[in-house]
């Protein structure tokens, strides 16, 4: 479809040029567009409908080929993309080969940092401003920062530390009273309190609308004068009290409505050149303009497709995410020992009813994973079995505090990582591949991986009531992968108390000694594709699962082994430190060991399936290397 | 010595019920005690001066046997471990066999958790309190934190997570001003601003002294009563304008003279049962009673002995420490693109000087490892060489953000890990075990670990100029080790502009091929002295140390092991995932390969000598293990 402005051709001085009316156009077109795309490729709808007016405003006000303007997070850069040279590519939005749904320094000059995981956008603004100090140069530099991301330490360490060499830089703070779910936490009150005090919502009082009501006849050069002369002006127009950022030693200034263009170009103009670090607080509505997800941002946070019409997104149905919910509601009924810890992902890692069910059990941290883990230490170190459920990718967050104040103590705490291996089309920043480089080498961690729902909720049973010390549970994203070509998947169907399912070793197929591959938990799928290849080859084999990677049952993968000249392990996680050489250093005494996973870990967007093959780790893939290797 | 009050006996009743005289001269007996026993002991003896009588007023109010009390870091608590037990072993203090420098479950029940990495106290006091809340119970949960660990990222997201389910706890701000060196940021600019608005230094206006002077017919159920109506309180005694910490729904009460041990416990009973979460902010002085250390507290923040008549700390000379910083002088003269980072430790790093020389290229982030990381990544993105001076174990912080903001996207930053490998009598919070493993996994990265003071050098100078992409580099505690073993060392002393000095394998040895011994960075010593050990013996082979782990010259590698059977990796850092395993894979299809590793990475505290031999990698051990497997 063909819009009135934009366009492939929309430059930055025509943006500039615009005039009020037009400005209108183009959000209502950004909109139209972003909706139509994500509503066919998926993608984050909530966020990006939020930041449209803003966009365009940072766009009429900064010269984005050389200011340096950063989206924290990086899933509501939709807007900026569509303005900055990526209209005509934006169909393949989050496809593979296409552009990436986050900033990707790799895709356009114009995006300033890679972004994904949260809260990184001020400490880079503080760098990217002391190097532009250093050089002597004049560009702007802006962080775009929602008011969740703002709970996490790595956020409050930049804020803090901009205290003390006090660059020019311009934090706007994006107040929508949600991360993905909604807001928790001393900071999310505190800034509902500014809001009622400063009487935004009733009286819109902006920076531009006092001055221009009260002093009609002074122009801008006496409006900068007084923002700059920030105690009198908000003794006038604001609140008494400072706020948590001034205590900080930034400037302050707010609250300005997000979604009304004119006065956020009027308020960036009036800040941007004030010395020093200033913090615009800016409220905007997660799904502006789109009904649907006006009323229910949270469920459009992240969709893989919906129908416009209607606002109907395709039911998720049943999936490792609903699985792990479900498990934890099961066992806490059992259990009064057993705490749930999640950091401002409820819905993601599939916790909501359990909120609801035991509120008094379930603690929602915030984007705040560090503090999760420490937290998780004072539970368990009280005879509590807290269970923290964070997506691998974001539990690399959380590094020193698993080794420092779980593994050192030997504390019951269990992590249950969701998202691990590959995740599809949010790309590399997302995908879960270095949570088993990172367990096995950290003292009495026990690491788990399961093949399928059932062998989560084993999993996840024997974690929390047989298991002593940290505990680790990885698994992926989305569904369980249908058997077609397994009939005999249930033959280990028997469940015995003694959790030998959990911790033995597997054999999933056993035809022959040609070779024997050892899946790591949900590679179990790939590796029985690949033996059931093998075989119709002529090529018979062994594929055993691993769901207990340590500790592991040596003697009995030994057994398992025995006589079998090559051995291929498979993992969906980095192939370097990963399960495999761990696996190697154990066997290639007496075998060849070949190690398959993820060699690069910046693969970008695609499918799941397409990751997989394009890694070298799907069925065909692995037969392929498997009969290369043993025919050689 | 024998003193009045202070001895083995010393029981929780008997502190509780002393008369103000009598914590007197329990004060001055702490300080006595311990001022001795770090002058020949070692330790950390600021801080553990500063909080004597905080320590003392403490445990008057609560009862250590069930309630929390948790020291942030821990170093702090030497007091604490005199008055609970540890009197009779307290000679024995930081030595092998005695009792640890930090908090430790496994030597007291009286320990509430580990401590040694920076500010996890909070959050561990917030899952104690919520655990005792769940079970109903009414001990009492207190955590002690210095104005500097409050920098860091954990201790604000624990504080922000407080503000939502308000469990009663206790959060003393020890505020001294400082951390380890001068503190920096916004959040030390605000405490020194409350400090100047309550009048502290001039009026000493406390809760208590107040409420006397002021209405001295009331008890204290009403000086409770006004203490809950904060806002009423705050309005006449204090400041106008809430703190930070009210911002974010703590109460807050103070500021208290930390070193006025009545004050203190009149204030802490009137606290301790506000409901909710209370932050009462007391001011101390590091090394208060003992003048070198008043005076010049950073040279007492952590000493190896001192002399106590003169206050004389031994010249600690030269160290990969002032290697390290030297050369960054000289690099930074020739090269304006270097800048440097550290996270409130330009004394432990090396940078005083440095700081100094180059004041706008020298950035301490304070206690923010994970804002230090991403703030160079806005650094490098504009074409700087930032180098992030940080101590290996707590390089463990900025996980996610190096692979996140500088792996992913190959930015040209430089880790400089000092303390890599073990550190001696700080015990096992404190040794650098993990970084080989960290860093090997992760795409992009180069990985040095030089031998020597030269080859730190050169590995320096090759990773600002010649490298690309991130880079790090590991040296060890202390000095190099004096090479009475080995004659030849400076055969290699031609240096190149190639860096082939820096990048390829180094045969240090070379007698035969019985063996072949690869010896990690500084662990070429050990192997050196392997190799000499074994050659008396009449076991003849090969020494050979890597500097560069990646990229790794495997042809040159594979060709000087050729034709050799065995080899024996060895490094001074976690055996499971580290160097070791990354060669094993490289080269176990041609020989028999071992990993002489650290297998147990929970040393605890002796010198780094004696923890070599504990682990098995000292020349010695390595000698013994290697004649006994090639002769088995």
């Amino acid at each position: 479809m063909d819009y009135k402005i934009l366009s492939d051709s929309l430059s930055e001085e025509k943006i500039k040029s615009l005039s009020t009316e037009e400005r209108q156009v183009l959000c209502a077109e950004l909109r139209d567009k972003i909706i139509n795309t994500v509503a066919v490729n998926g993608g984050h709808l909530a966020s990006n409908l939020g930041v449209v007016e803003l966009t365009v405003a940072l766009l009429s006000v900064f010269d984005y080929r050389k200011d340096k303007i950063i989206w924290d997070v990086g899933h509501q850069s939709y807007s900026y993309k569509l303005l900055t040279g990526r209209y005509d590519r934006f169909d393949t939005l989050r496809q593979e080969g296409g552009i990436s749904g986050f900033p990707r320094i790799s895709e356009s000059p114009y995006d300033t940092i890679d972004t994904g995981h949260s809260s990184t956008s001020v400490s880079a603004a503080v760098g990217l401003a002391r190097a532009r100090d250093l050089k002597g140069e004049d560009n702007y530099v802006v962080a775009v920062i929602g008011d969740g991301s703002l709970n996490s330490g790595l956020a409050y360490e930049a804020i803090n530390d901009i205290g003390q060499k006090k660059s020019r830089m311009l934090i706007i703070l994006n107040d929508n009273e949600m991360s993905i779910d909604r807001n928790v936490g001393g900071l999310s009150r505190h800034l509902a309190n500014i809001r009622v005090k400063s009487g935004y919502l009733s009286a819109k009082h902006s920076t531009e609308y006092f001055l221009k009501k009260e002093m009609p006849v002074l122009g801008k050069p006496i409006m900068k004068l007084m923002l700059a002369v920030k105690d009198f002006f908000r003794f006038i127009v604001y609140r008494k009290k400072p706020t948590i950022f001034e205590d900080l030693g930034l400037l302050y200034y707010g609250i300005v409505d997000g979604h009304d263009t004119e006065a956020m170009i009027k308020n960036l103009d009036a800040v941007k050149d004030l010395p020093g670090p200033v913090l615009l607080h800016i409220v905007t509505q997660k799904g502006k303009g789109y009904k649907p997800a006006e009323d229910t941002p949270s469920d459009f946070h992240g969709v893989s497709g919906f129908d416009i019409e209607t606002g109907k997104i395709p039911a998720s149905g049943r999936s490792f995410t609903s699985v792990f919910g479900n498990k934890m509601i099961e066992l806490s009924a059992k259990d009064k020992k057993i705490a749930v810890i999640c950091a401002a992902m409820a819905q993601g890692t599939g916790l909501v009813d359990y909120s609801f069910k035991y509120p008094e059990r379930f603690f929602d941290c915030g984007i705040a994973e560090e503090h999760c883990v420490t937290m998780a230490a004072g539970l368990a170190l009280e005879g509590f079995s807290p269970v923290v459920a964070i997506y691998s990718t974001f539990m690399q967050r959380a590094y020193d505090e698993i080794l420092h104040d779980i593994c050192y103590m030997n504390l019951h705490v269990v992590f249950a990582m969701d998202r691990a291996g590959l995740v599809g089309n949010d790309g590399h920043t997302h995908h879960g591949l270095y949570d088993l480089s990172m367990f096995l080498s950290m003292p009495n961690m026990t690491v788990l991986a399961p093949r399928d729902y059932r062998s989560l909720q084993r999993a996840l049973e024997y974690a929390t009531t047989k298991a002593d010390g940290p505990c680790s549970i990885r698994y992926p994203r989305g569904t369980e992968a249908v058997n077609t070509f397994d009939a005999d998947l249930d033959n280990h169907a028997e469940i015995k108390d003694d959790y030998s399912d959990v911790t033995l070793p597997y054999t999933a197929f056993d035809k022959g000694s040609d070779y024997c591959i050892i899946s790591v938990g949900n590679s179990y799928v790939d590796g029985q594709e690949a033996a059931l290849i093998l075989e119709k080859q002529g090529i018979s084999g062994k594929h055993i699962n691993l769901t207990m990677l340590r500790p592991l049952k040596e003697d009995v993968l030994n057994e398992l082994t025995s006589e079998i000249r090559y051995v291929f392990t498979v993992e969906e996680g980095i192939t370097e430190g990963g399960a495999g050489s761990y696996l190697f250093q154990l066997l290639s005494s007496k075998h060849e060991v070949f190690n398959f996973g993820i060699d690069d870990p910046l693969i970008r967007a695609a499918s799941q399936t397409r990751q997989k093959e394009i890694s070298g780790i799907d069925g065909k893939s692995l037969a392929d290397k498997i009969s290369k290797i043993i025919n050689k």
